[in-house]
C-alpha cells in the first residue's frame, strides 16, 4: 500500500481515537455523571475538540491528501482507497475554512443563547430568545460566507449532514410529499377513532426494559458490541465498531416509548455495529448521513416494530408480560392504539402520518431565517399559522410552539430536514427489501430478523462512509431519495387502520 | 499573576484534561465496556496518553519553567505558586529523562509478560512467567539508569510513588517494624481465637450496597460529586476534584468486603473531594502520594469502620437489616468477628494485623531483585521461606505464593511499600486527631463523622500536592512517618481483642 496512505491513515486515526474519546465522555455525561462533573466535563471535551480539530487541520494532512489525490487519480473511484482520500479531502477542505475563532466565538454566543432559550421557553415568552436567536443566526451566515457561494446558501448547511443533498432537492420531495400527507391527516380526523386507552396505563419500567431488550436481541443487536442504558434523551452512541452502545428512557404518561426507543435506538447501532471493520479509524467508518441513519433506525422502529406481523409474534408475549394492562385488547385493537394518528403540538411525540409536516414546517421557517425573508420577530406567529394549516392545531403559547426544540439556540440550523428524509430512505429501501426477500412478512410474524439484518448489512451497513447518502440510495434501489414510497406506505397502512 | 505562569498553567491545564478524560475511559472499561470494546478503548488510551506525554514534554514547557524557577527565586516556597513550579519541574524533569522509544518498549513486554503471568498462575508454574519477569527487571533495571544514582536503585522507582521517600527510611521503619508484628501474631494464634462464621453466610448484595452508601454518606462522601458502581476490582478514580468516583465488588464467600470496600474507596475519595478547588488542572490537583491516599482509605475503613465506637452506632441498624444472619450475635462478638486476625497466603484478604508483613515480603523480595542479589529462578523459595518465617503459613503451590499478584508482570515494581505506609500514616494521624478533638469516640458512637472530616480537610485534603508526603506528615503530626503509633495501636486492639 502507498507509504503516504499509511502516513494518512496513522493521522487520522489519532483523530478518530480522540473523537471516540470524547464520545465516551459525552455518553457518560448523559448516562452517568454526577450535577458537579459538568463544569470541568466541558473543559475536558473542549480540550479533546481543540486538539482533535488542531491535528485533523495539520498542514501534513493538507500536503498528504494533495500527494494522495494525484497519486490515486487513476484509481478506480469506487476502491475503498479512493473513497477515504476523497471523503478526507471533503472534510479537511470543509474544516479548514472554519476559523478558530470562529468556533470559540460561536461556544460563547450559543452558550448565552441556550440559557436564553431555557429562559425563553419557561416563561414562555419567545422575547427573551429573540435577540439570542438574531445573534446565532448572524453567526449562521458567517459560516456560510467562509464556503463558495452554492445554488442555495442553505446548501452549505444541509450538506454538513447530508453530503451531496441540495435544498432544491429537498424542496421538491417535499413539495410533492405536503399536500400528500396533509390530504391523509384530515382524512384520517372525519374517520372513527381508534382506542389506545390501554397504553397510557401504569407498566412497569423493568419489564418495559427487559421485553425492548428482548426484542432488539432477536432483530440482531449484538450485546457483546453494546450495552443499553437510561438517558433523559435517548440517543445512540459509537466508541468503535465493536463498541455501540444505545439508550433509552422511561416516561410513565407514555410508557410504550421506551420500548420503541429502544428499537430506534437499536436501528442506528446495528447500522454502526454492521460497518466494514477495515473502516476502523478511517474516514469511512461509520454511517454515511443522518438521513440514511435515520432511515435504518426507523426502519426497524416503524416499519417493523409498528407493523402488525411483528405483533403477530410478540403481542401473545407483551400480553402475558402486562396481562392487567392489556387485559380484553386484541391484536388488532393493540395495532392500531400503537398507530393511532394524532396531530398534535410537540414534534417528538408525533406518529409516523404527521411527523414529516412537523419538520417541513421548521425546514421552510429555517429556509427563511437563511434567506433573510423572515423577521425573528415574526416567527411564532409564522410557526402557529403553519401548524394550523399542515397539522390543524395552534399551540396555546410559544413554549409549546415556536420554542419547543433545543436546536436553533445551538446554531444547529440545517438537519433537521434529515429526520423526514430517513423516513422516505427507509420505506423507499423497505420495497426493494420486500423485492429481494421473499415472505419477510413471514419471517417477521415467526420473529425470524436474520435475512433483513443481514440484507441491510450488505447494501447499507458494511459501507459505512464510502458512498455520498444519494449514491448510496440510488445504487440500492435504482433512484435516488423519492417521496413516492412513503406516500404509498402511508396511504396503504393508514387506509386500513382507518378505513378510507 | 506572572504572564508565564499563565502560559503554564494553560498548558498544563490541556495535558491535566487529556488525563482525566483518560480516566474517563478507564473508568468504563472497569464498569461498563462491553467485551467487544477492549481493543479499541486500548488504541484510544495510548493515543491520549502519547499527546499528553507529548503535550507535557514540549521544549516550551520545559523553557517556561527554566525562566518561572528565576522568576519565583525568591518567592516564599510554601505559596502555591513556588509549589506547582516545584511539582511541575519535578514531574517534568522526570519526564522527559524516559525516552518514547522505552516506554514503547516496555509497553511490548509487558503485555507478553502480562499474558505469561495468567498462564503460569493458570497452571500455578513460575518457569512459565520467569522469563519475563527477567526481561521485565532488565527493563526496570534500564528505566533506574535514565537517573542520577541515588543512594539506593530502589529510591528511584519508590521516588515516582512517593516523592522524596528513600528505601533507607523504608528499611528503617520496616526493620522496627516486623519484629513487633510477627510477635503479635504469634501471640495471637496461641490465644483463644474469635468466631466469625456469621459473617461466612448469605448476605444480600442490594442490601449490603445500601448500607454501605448510607455508611458512606455519613462520612461525608458527597453523592452530588461523585457515584458508586460495580467493578471486579474496587478502586476509586478522579475526573476532576467534583466528579470523583468508587466502585465496590461483591463475594458472596466474603460478604462484608463490600461494605469495607465501599468505606475504604470513599476515604480515597473524600481526600480527592477535598483538594483546594484552586488547584484544578494545576500539577497539585488530587492527593500527595500513593501512602498518603492510602493513609485516608485504611483510615475510615479500620481507624473508623473496624472500630468498637463505629460499630456501636451501626450495629443495630446492621443487625435489623440482616436479622436472620446475625441472630443471637452481640456487638462485641461481631466486633471481634470483623477483626479477626488469621496468616493467610493472599494478601488482598489479609486483616490489620497481618498485612504489613505481606508488603515487607514484597519489598524484600523487589529490594533484591533490583540489587540483582536475587535470581529469578530462586524467587519461589525465597517466597515461600519468608511467609513461613512472617506468617507461618506455607503457600501449596506457586499460583498461591510468588505468582498472586499482577504487579510485576506489568513492571510496577516500587510501590507495594506504600501501602504499608498508608497504615502507619493512617494511625500517626489518628493519634494527633484524638488529641486535636475531644470525644472523637463519642462523636462516631453517635454517627457523627463531621468535625473529623473537617479536621482532615483542612490539614491533609485541601492542600494537594503542595508538599511532598513526608513534610505533610512532619508538619501535621510534628515527626516524619514512625511505626510507633501502629505498633501501639494495633497491640492495643489485638491486646483487647485476643485477652493477650
Amino acid at each position: 500500500m502507498s507509504e503516504k496512505l499509511n502516513q494518512l491513515k496513522a493521522l487520522l486515526g489519532e483523530v478518530s481515537d480522540i473523537n471516540h474519546a470524547a464520545s465516551v465522555l459525552g455518553w457518560d455525561q448523559q448516562v452517568n455523571m454526577p450535577p458537579g462533573g459538568g463544569e470541568a466535563r466541558g473543559r475536558h471535551l473542549a480540550t479533546l475538540g481543540k486538539i482533535a480539530q488542531e491535528k485533523f487541520i495539520a498542514d501534513e494532512v493538507g500536503r498528504l491528501l494533495d500527494d494522495l489525490k494525484q497519486e490515486f487519480a487513476g484509481v478506480d473511484p469506487a476502491s475503498d482507497e479512493a473513497a477515504m482520500i476523497r471523503v478526507a479531502s471533503r472534510n479537511y477542505d470543509k474544516a479548514k475554512r472554519v476559523p478558530p475563532e470562529f468556533v470559540a466565538e460561536q461556544a460563547v454566543v450559543t452558550s448565552k443563547a441556550f440559557e436564553a432559550w431555557v429562559e425563553a421557553r419557561g416563561k414562555s415568552d419567545f422575547s427573551i430568545f429573540a435577540p439570542h436567536l438574531e445573534k446565532v443566526l448572524e453567526l449562521v451566515k458567517k459560516y456560510i460566507s467562509f464556503f463558495p457561494p452554492a445554488d442555495h446558501p442553505y446548501d452549505t448547511l444541509l450538506d454538513d449532514f447530508e453530503p451531496g443533498m441540495k435544498t432544491a432537492d429537498v424542496k421538491v420531495i417535499f413539495d410533492s410529499l405536503r399536500p400528500k400527507q396533509v390530504e391523509l391527516i384530515k382524512a384520517i380526523a372525519s374517520s372513527k377513532q381508534v382506542k389506545d386507552d390501554f397504553l397510557h396505563k401504569n407498566y412497569n419500567e423493568k419489564k418495559l426494559w427487559d421485553f425492548g431488550v428482548d426484542v432488539v436481541t432477536q432483530f440482531g443487536y449484538d450485546w457483546s458490541r453494546g450495552r443499553q442504558d437510561k438517558a433523559p434523551h435517548p440517543f445512540e452512541t459509537t466508541f468503535s465498531v465493536n463498541d455501540v452502545r444505545i439508550t433509552t428512557r422511561f416516561e410513565a404518561e407514555n410508557p410504550m416509548a421506551t420500548l420503541f426507543s429502544t428499537m430506534h435506538e437499536s436501528g442506528h447501532a446495528m447500522y454502526e455495529q454492521g460497518v466494514n471493520q477495515g473502516y476502523e479509524r478511517t474516514p469511512l467508518e461509520s454511517g454515511t448521513s443522518l438521513a440514511v441513519h435515520e432511515s435504518q433506525s426507523r426502519m426497524w422502529e416503524n416499519l417493523v416494530g409498528r407493523s402488525l406481523p411483528f405483533w403477530e409474534h410478540f403481542f401473545p408475549k407483551l400480553k402475558k408480560t402486562f396481562s392487567s394492562q392489556l387485559d380484553g385488547v386484541s391484536l388488532k385493537t393493540f395495532y392500531k392504539g400503537i398507530n393511532k394518528v394524532e396531530p398534535s403540538l410537540i414534534r417528538v411525540n408525533a406518529d409516523e402520518a404527521t411527523y414529516n409536516l412537523h419538520i417541513m414546517l421548521r425546514l421552510e421557517l429555517e429556509i427563511a431565517m437563511v434567506e433573510g425573508k423572515v423577521k425573528t420577530k415574526d416567527l411564532p406567529e409564522l410557526w402557529n399559522t403553519k401548524m394550523k394549516e399542515y397539522l390543524g392545531v395552534t399551540p396555546p403559547n410559544d413554549a409549546k410552539g415556536v420554542l419547543q426544540d433545543i436546536h436553533w439556540s445551538g446554531g444547529a440550523i440545517g438537519y433537521f430536514s434529515t429526520y423526514a428524509l430517513g423516513n422516505l430512505v427507509s420505506v423507499q429501501l423497505w420495497e426493494k427489501i420486500n423485492k429481494d426477500i421473499r415472505g419477510l412478512d413471514d419471517q417477521i410474524r415467526k420473529g425470524d430478523f436474520g435475512e433483513l439484518l443481514g440484507w441491510l448489512r450488505k447494501n447499507i451497513h458494511q459501507h459505512g462512509q464510502k458512498f455520498e447518502p444519494q449514491t448510496l440510495v440510488q445504487n440500492v434501489t435504482g433512484s435516488k431519495i423519492t417521496p413516492e414510497p412513503y406516500v404509498r406506505y402511508l396511504t396503504k397502512k393508514y387506509g386500513e387502520i382507518y378505513g378510507l
